[in-house]
């Protein structure tokens, strides 16, 4: 399984993803689900990735193959709008889709990818969208300003406690790690190191990528001091009297 | 959907139960998932249900028939130990399964009941078990504490980090409203009235069940604290600064 969240904020975007994959629970494996494309100036593109580990690489391959091979049409780095840049990788779903569907289903795997877009391109706002398996999309919107895919219930309470669209960047990444470490420790397939990306609106290039193991000292300390304080405001709230 | 929760402590065993049913998002009702049966002096049995509310209520309905029908035999009242009262429940729920699978089958509607069932016998400690659709079952331990049937996921969190062993009851139905809450704002098909059960170790009658609406008192100042306290604890943590 997997954990992401993509936010869209007034401030600019966040990103945060796990990277644990899972063929059984004897077959665990380390494989980071951000990827990047970056052309400082001019774009900024995060992609996420839940679903089966192949399929999502088939579809990451079929958009970096778009951009280097093909300087006439150059993918994902030519577009002129976010949209479009959905587009593309809607249709590389499909591709992947009429290539490889019909043989995972003989071996009963399901076609089950779904995808966050997120990023910046000159002349547009950020923008983020939610990509399901059938290579459709949805926006995300200023009542609606985050997105998760994969193990996304146990972490979802405490985002749409705090998460505003004018909540701060610093604020919501540290959220998104909260909503990570309630899911971390609830399921077993989602695991550190962590990929967490702020994008602040109109940097156009990646100033803020950090990677987050279990013991980096900020994670650390909010596992801790989170889970210390939630117990504290617990004990205090008044018992009920029946 | 639905979401119930049933946890074995040391003073005692508490459960919570939503109340909302839906068949499509257009065909909502309201239908108590939290059945008792009560002999004072004797036993306190309490079965919380999940999945299909058809197969939920032919179970009960099943485990009913035994108690009225046959004074010879009479079902989960004549037991003398709660797990005689878990193998009656599995049967019942075989029964259903033989009555009900294929018909159901044919109409796509998967047999997906889970139940939980605690109370206490006399001569016996209080127990608490997890019945599946298959009518096998497991038994709450000191290490695992409590269940959770139906929509589990979103309240899960809170109850990792607050319910143990020696939690009292008042603060363990303090934490399952908590984590009720956190179910119905974030899943649209869990909902109010709830049914909580407060079974204090060797009373062995049922003194305490309530049922809380939206506007009881003490779970609207719940919400509102809990939701509040949160955001504040969430604001005095530090931000990152990477």
């Amino acid at each position: 399984m997997t954990y992401c969240i993509g936010m869209r904020l007034e401030e600019g975007l966040v990103f945060l993803s796990d990277s644990r994959t899972n063929a059984g629970l004897d077959h665990i494996n380390t494989f980071r689900k951000m990827t990047c494309w970056e052309q400082p100036g001019d774009r900024v593109l995060v992609l996420l990735t839940a679903g089966n580990l192949a399929i999502s690489q088939a579809i990451v391959n079929v958009l970096e193959e778009q951009v280097v091979k093909d300087s006439q049409q150059p993918g994902l780095l030519g577009t002129s709008t976010l949209f479009d840049v959905a587009v593309l990788v809607g249709a590389a779903v499909r591709e992947v889709y009429r290539r490889d569907a019909e043989a995972l289903k003989e071996f009963g795997v399901e076609f089950n990818p779904s995808l966050i877009l997120g990023g910046q391109i000159f002349g547009e706002d950020p923008r983020l969208f939610c990509i399901y398996a059938a290579g459709n999309f949805i926006e995300a919107t200023m009542e609606t300003p985050y997105f998760q895919i994969g193990e996304s219930k146990y972490g979802k309470p405490i985002l749409d406690r705090v998460i505003r669209p004018d909540t701060s960047l610093d604020e919501a990444a540290k959220c998104a790690l909260i909503s990570m470490d309630s899911t971390i420790r609830s399921n077993l397939s989602v695991g550190t190191p962590l990929d967490l990306l702020l994008y602040r609106r109109n940097e156009l290039e990646v100033k803020r990528h950090v990677v987050i193991e279990a013991e980096h000292p900020y994670f650390a300390m909010l596992r801790t001091r989170w889970g210390e304080q939630l117990r504290r405001v617990f004990l205090e709230l008044p018992n009920p009297d029946w």
